[in-house]
This record gives C-alpha cells, sequence and structure tokens, in this order.
C-alpha cells in the first residue's frame, strides 16, 4: 500500500524572516515499508526556535536543512506499518519525521509514548526536547542551587515555562520575563516569584529593582538587550545559561553582541552555551524527574495547539517568533 | 624628616584617552611614619591597561580612583624609613604605592622582593600582577590541558608572553597576536609556534588557517574584532579567558560587544571573566613555579623602561594604549 503525503518543504533559502517563497507545499507518496522500517501517521508537528538556524547554509551543531528536501521537525504519530522489530502497528511515537503528514522511518532517534502520562503535545513539549533543554541547562550548565536567585526570559515559552518551574521546585526565587499581560499574568499563576512584561517595562531597571544583590542564574532564551540587562545585574560567580537567541535569529546580518560582557569578569561570571542532544544518553533521567513532577501537579505543562495541518506550517513558524505561544507551541496535523 | 614628592593626582575624570586636563602633578609633603608605618621611594611605577577602568565612576571590581588623589598604580621601592615591625630601612618592596615618589605605607598589601630573583621591573611583570594574572587566568580559568591549542591576543604583553610561555612550557601548541612585525619576531624568538600580526593580517582567516580544527583556550586581553574572530574558530568545549578588552577602554560610549558569542552554544563553550585578586592567598604558588622558570630560562621576563620620572606617567599611559611596549611597561622613577 501507499499513503498520499502533504509536505511541506524547502524551496529557497530565505533571508529575514521566511516568506512565500521559502516554502513548498508537496504532495508525496511514502511506499510500504522495507525491512527494519516502519510507516508513522502524524498527528502533532513541533515548532521550534531553532528551526530558522536550520535554514541557514552555514556549520553549526546540526546541518541544514537541504533545499528541495521536507522541513526538519520533531513530531508525534502513530505507526500505521511496520516491517521493524521494535515498533508494531499502533505504537504511538516521537521522532524527527519532519513537517509531514506520513513518514518512513528506520526507529532512529524514534522513542515510543506513554499517552497516559501525557497527551502528545505535552510529549513536544514539558516532557519532549523542551523539556530536556530546561533540565541539562538548568542542572549542568546553571548548576542552579537551592536558594538562587534565577531569571528566565521567555519565561512563558516552551523551555523557560518548565526552567522556571523546575526552580521554583529547588527552592529559589524566580523571576520570569515575558512579553504581555496575559504571559505576565499566567507566570504568576504558576508560582513565579516576579514576572516583568518586556514589551511595557524597563527590564534592567525592574532586574535591579527586584534583585538588587545580582542574580546568580541568568537562563538566556532571546538575546539582545534582555541579555546584556541581565549583564548589567549579576551576583558574583554568576552564571549565564545560553540556551537561545530568538530575537536575532530571523536577522539578515549578524545582530551586535552583548555590550556588557565584560561583566563576566566584574562579577567573575561565566557564560556557557549547549546543545541538549550532547545529554541524549541521560534522557530517561531527565524524562522520569519531569513526569514525576507533572504527575503530582508541581511542573504545569501547558500548549499552544494550533489547527490547520501541514499547510499551516509556514504561518505557524511565524507566529512562534512572534510569540503567539504561551507554553509549548504545536501544530496538529 | 619630610620627604617632598612629587605626584601625579587625578584632577577630572576623563571622557576618551586621558588628556592634558585630566592629570595634575602635584608636590606633596610626607612626613615622618608614625607607629606601624614606613616610607618607601619609589623606584619603577608599573603601567597597566586596567588603569583607564580605575578613573570611571562606576562599580567595578576597584572603587575608582579619586578625583584629586593620586593616581593608583603598583609600584616598587625601598623603605627609607620604618616605624613598622614587619620592614625596615633598606627592604626593597612592591605595592599599590601609586604614581608618587615617596609614599608612606602601613604595610598592607606590600611584599618584600628578593633582588637577586630577578630586577624591580621582574617584579612588576612576570613575577608581579601579570604574572599571576596569566597564571592563575590559564590554569584555574582556562584550565588548559597539555596538547590542546591555545590563542593569546597581546601575547607580546606583560600577561600574554608570560601566558604564551607558560602554555609552550606545557607542551601546547601556542598562537599568538600582537600588533606589527618587531613583537611577532619576539614570540617567535621565544617559542610560539605561531604568530599573528593583527596590524597586517586578517586575524579571522589566519586562525581558520593555522588551527583549522579550532581554539581549544582563547586567552583574551584585548576584546573587539579579535574576540569575534575567536569565537568563530573555537573546538568543541572551548574555553575563552576574559582578562582584559584593551581595544575599548578608552572608548568613549559601551562598544559593541562580541557579535558571535553564540559561538558558545554551537561549541558547547565557555566564556569565563576573572579578577586576580580572588587568588591573593595563592600569589606564593604562582611565584615559586614562575621565578623557577625564570631561573632555568624557560620563561623569558622582558620589560620596556621608559625614563621621564612621575612626570612622564600621562605620557606613558598612552603609550600603553597604544602598544610601544614589548612584555611589561615600566616608568623609571
Amino acid at each position: 500500500m501507499t499513503w498520499t503525503s502533504k509536505e511541506i518543504h524547502l524551496a529557497t533559502r530565505p533571508t529575514g524572516y521566511p516568506d512565500g517563497d521559502t516554502w513548498s507545499l508537496v504532495s508525496a507518496e511514502v511506499q510500504d515499508p522495507a525491512e527494519g522500517e516502519f510507516v508513522v501517521e502524524v498527528d502533532h508537528i513541533s515548532l521550534d526556535p531553532a528551526m530558522r538556524g536550520w535554514l541557514n547554509d552555514v556549520r553549526s551543531y546540526v546541518p541544514p536543512v537541504k533545499v528541495g528536501e521536507a522541513m526538519r521537525a520533531l513530531a508525534t504519530g502513530t505507526v500505521v506499518a511496520s516491517a521493524h522489530a521494535g515498533f508494531v502497528v499502533g505504537d504511538a511515537v516521537v521522532g524527527t519525521f519532519g513537517v509531514v503528514e506520513y513518514a518512513k522511518s528506520n526507529g532512529r532517534g524514534v522513542t515510543r509514548l506513554d499517552l497516559d502520562v501525557a497527551g502528545a503535545p505535552t510529549w513536544l513539549g514539558a516532557l519532549g526536547m523542551p523539556g530536556m533543554t530546561a533540565y541539562f541547562g538548568l542542572n549542568d550548565i546553571g548548576r542552579l542551587q537551592p536558594g538562587e536567585t534565577i531569571v528566565v526570559s521567555a519565561a512563558a515559552g516552551a523551555v523557560g515555562s518548565v526552567v522556571a518551574q523546575l526552580a521554583k521546585a529547588m527552592g529559589c526565587r524566580v523571576i520570569g520575563i515575558a512579553g504581555g499581560p496575559d504571559k505576565v499574568a499566567w507566570l504568576k499563576e504558576i508560582g513565579l516569584d516576579e514576572a516583568i512584561d518586556y514589551k511595557s517595562e524597563s527590564v534592567h531597571k525592574r532586574l535591579r529593582a527586584l534583585a538588587p544583590d545580582g542574580i546568580d542564574v541568568y537562563f538566556d532564551n532571546v538575546g539582545g538587550e534582555i541579555l546584556d540587562a541581565a549583564l548589567a545585574n549579576l551576583r558574583r560567580g554568576a552564571r549565564i545559561v545560553l540556551c537561545g537567541a530568538i530575537s536575532s535569529y530571523n536577522d539578515e546580518t549578524l545582530a551586535e553582541g552583548p555590550r556588557r560582557y565584560m561583566s563576566l569578569l566584574v562579577f567573575r561570571a561565566t557564560m556557557a552555551g549547549f546543545v541538549v542532544f550532547d545529554y541524549e544518553d541521560r534522557y530517561p533521567e531527565a524524562v522520569a524527574a519531569l513526569s514525576k513532577m507533572v504527575a503530582d501537579g508541581s511542573l504545569v505543562a501547558r500548549e499552544t495547539v494550533l489547527d490547520g495541518g501541514v499547510e499551516g506550517f509556514p504561518e505557524a513558524l511565524l507566529g512562534l517568533y512572534d510569540g503567539v505561544n504561551t507554553g509549548k507551541l504545536v501544530l496538529k496535523v
């Protein structure tokens, strides 16, 4: 049998924001799986800030998406045909299936999901890559200690909201930064000590007022002026975790760097980057810890699920950079 | 008895480069020491890049020099009168005596020198604060390992030249960056594997050619474009040691930050600052190690000694930012 799969392919590499020329909607035929393969019917596609970087033809931590190929994306789905010893029809799975309706897989990087623990969108969010990113970034790079003061940017986002709640669970003082009153209200609702609306407040002044003795850990998802505001308000021995720089991912030229980087010297501080894939062999540790918190209610896993199928991907991606989502942004197929 | 001391005082805080209005030449009277004090006749004054920062009225790792007071400076000298149990007339000493001919001290932060080990200028250079900075920055912050590739900027300067030679002694591949053919020639002479003249070569391209597999440690004394060139050429797990940013110390506005800071993420790298004063209780360890290397010839301690007395300080300081020195820049009184 064959499956007809609508897919979003990369048509031309964008400069700046992806537009109508960037993508093509393609109808592909997926054939019966060969020995060692299976076919997945995709139900939810993850939208990730890092996607913009995958469109640039530059050396990075993963190779760029090739022109003419399906856009890379994490997704959940159900196995609908299998010639693979490890997966049977009906298995719920997550993997890098792409922005497609049907994907063929050899099982590499694919994990089975327990939908009794949480729904598929959560397995793309708090229990998926964003959750892993939050867990290892906070513990291994930020080395957050109980009682410390931590600032998280994009705190209402997929990674930030997990970081903030993990830090609260550790007994830390947590200051979140987000855009708009709704996100700020949600952050207070899930227990953050303070929340700053960067769209209407001076982050620099508010950080100075809220953390007059300085910040121990700054978990950076955004870069730009907010990173500079954090650098200006460090405590001695502070750690900055570089997780992302969403404010500049669509810039046509390399954005300005953090002017206040010499604060690292004054405060004997460290700024370190990481890539979550390096922690792959420890994902089970993180999934166990985060699942337990979801189950006992100490971690609120929230997703913004968009309808619209794979055709909706181009608009959904722009929405991500616009901050339409609270929690993880997911596209329903 | 009293001593007449010519001194350079801070007259007005400069914007940009210090000029004629910045300094005043003052004649002060130094009285006989009270109980617990002694008087030092200064013979050599240290010129340090960090001095420019001490003139700004901002919160930093040391308080700013006050207007109307003698300029802060490390210096060597001889005790000429003492009412202090720990120091006798004739002792050779080093301390933060300032840009003065005679200083009164209570002994705090003052160390006796062994002039048989090295002359006074070396005690302000390779065996002084620059040597301490090199030693702890390289070992404790850079965590340099034998066999690694290290890049050092301002490699012909007081700190950089010690860093480069310590790294060679550890069996590392050392690439120095300096300004002009004379400095480059000297770096080759003291054993560096490669030396880049940033005034006539593209540092970015040369680093890519000389270290195609990337840099393990970058010891940064300069900031600016050279820091960006290093960021673009890291190896996975690289460490950047932020020691200084001499390229921007005289800027009137905050210079641009490192545009390529997100390389820290791609390369899972760390950028960390430090202040040498934090290692004060371990200075003896560093002095012992560095003295041994000076004695056995594996560390060439070089100084550029300017004549001219305290009156020569304003011009000497500008010369430092202009890079007139090879090795440590010292003003002879």
